[in-house]
């Protein structure tokens, strides 16, 4: 019954794409879901090699995130934070005593030759994490942004972090892509997916990152299966982050319908919340089959019960594909 | 007055050199007094530039070291250590988690193009540190022992730390040493003192690799003041670490004279202490001027009278060498 376990590959940014996969692993073998994971949001600071989305996915898949603020590990001290603070303001941007450790070991290791790919699945082992997560690619990608106030183009995180998304922005390119590659084992993981999961995560500064890195829509087109996305836009707005003001600042359509446009080129299937239920009709004009369902991942029971509709929804349209239409 | 406030010079390595800097700025102005640091056991770890001995001697001076480890900062705690232990044996050095921070200003200010010496007054000039602390070198020099039972070279971290200086060792070098150049500053802060003090520090391992550097040597030849030693070796052995080993490993003399050896070539006077006034003869044999004193610093206020002891030292030897012998 190859059904029961298909092989699920998920295009990820951080945390909504974290709560997708901590329900999908509790309705899915956990080694036959792999995680392609944004990469654009690394940043080297304080000499150590930050991950922010492998590790938001890595500490949500070991139900050690804080669940207050998100990202970052519970029982969190701030001990070395408070102590930079002595040298000035380099403390914008918070790494508690704990995460400390899973940078320092990452720029250990990839200092003595190993590669982001090699890392992230050691440092997932060592949380016994039984999804596959893989980052995108190996090599270094850097999303930008230029403010619309000033003119001036920032990293992600000062965006992000920085000023809290709290600025408009006029336009965003990840540094470096065009001389990246998707790694040999992202690209496999998307040629041998039965589905294709695009998790519900910032269109413009994580979903757009993973595939627009050279060789993932190849790996993308070069597959039959069915490919699944979830709107991260839900009654026109994001619910964590700026992902609704990005599409509009940029000129796109902030609602369900924007989603489907913008990714009709890869998917088959878009999850859309009940309150967009009138977003369908629209969407069905982009190619693109709606299937309106809750997809508030408010608990990890309702993750759980999205990743089951997200299964359904995949299985059906294959099958669909597969008989043809309906006569 | 010039004698009131002469400027002074100290060699120093780590835990030894502290020690003794605590005192000196009790009897004199800390704007009058450089130390010139070694570190030819800095090292990358964890991503991070570490560099023990200038921040031991940060530390001391700010009278935030913790006074039981004789490293690192007091109320100390290590989170960021301990959740390191989850990803293998990584944490056989100890950082931490306010300790870490130093570290980590340290690698940032580097990486945007700081030298050492920027970095090192920057820092010290956080900890409010009345004294000029200026490294050696800007240059990478890395000490590195060869142990006798197994044959290996391992760097002096895994020796000293690693192994706790528990096996012996057939030879040192300091790898990088013939590229290194002194800093100017440094140099400068040689060539202009009235005294020039080499601290207890480790004879092999900390001040070799600072007199060792291009540069240095032709500094202290440069000027005309006095340079004053404090013998490391008290009694045959070191208060603290292995010297005494080391320099019989090595096949030196382990003793006061055995300092006197090492040294003539640079200094006018050691000091030594009372269990050692035997070595007094054996010394001046060398053309070294002994001085026998009280030099086991187990207090800021004995640390003090060693310092007062060392300038007096440095003064008398300066008054006979101006006005010739004594007849």
């Amino acid at each position: 019954m190859p059904d029961l376990s298909p092989n699920i590959t998920v295009i990820c940014g951080g945390v909504g794409a974290a709560r997708f996969l901590r329900g999908l692993v509790r309705v899915a073998d956990p080694a036959s879901i792999s995680a392609i994971i944004n990469v654009a949001d690394d940043m080297v600071l304080h000499g150590l090699s930050i991950s922010p989305d492998i590790d938001t996915i890595t500490y949500t898949l070991a139900d050690a995130i804080d669940p207050d603020r998100g990202w970052g590990l519970r029982n969190e001290t701030w001990r070395a934070m408070e102590a930079l603070g002595r040298y000035g303001d380099r403390n914008w941007f918070s790494l508690g005593d704990q995460d400390l450790a899973t940078h320092m070991q990452r720029t250990a290791r990839l200092s003595e030759g190993a590669s982001l790919t090699e890392v992230t699945a050691e440092i997932a082992s060592a949380w016994d994490v039984g999804v596959t997560l893989l980052p995108v690619t190996n090599n270094t990608v850097s999303t930008r942004v230029t403010r619309t106030d000033t003119g001036e183009e920032i990293s992600f995180q000062e965006y992000f972090v920085g000023t809290q998304h709290s600025v408009a922005i006029s336009s965003v390119r990840f540094d470096g892509i065009e001389q990246a590659r998707v790694t040999a084992e992202a690209a496999e993981a998307i040629r041998t997916a039965d589905i294709v999961v695009i998790a519900p995560s910032n269109p413009i500064v994580s979903i757009a990152p993973v595939l627009d890195i050279p060789g993932v829509r190849e790996a993308l087109s070069a597959r039959t299966g069915s490919c699944v996305a979830i709107s991260p836009i839900v009654g026109g707005e994001a619910l964590k982050g700026p992902a609704a003001n990005m599409l509009h600042e940029l000129g796109l359509e902030a609602s369900a319908t924007g989603v489907a446009q913008l990714w009709s080129d890869v998917i088959d299937v878009l999850l859309i919340d009940d309150v967009d239920a009138a977003h369908a009709l629209a969407i069905s004009e982009c190619g693109v089959t709606p299937f309106v369902t809750d997809t508030i991942m408010a608990s990890p029971t309702r993750s759980s019960a999205l990743a089951r509709s997200v299964l359904s929804a995949g299985h059906l349209h294959s099958t669909r594909s597969t008989q043809g239409p309906t006569p």
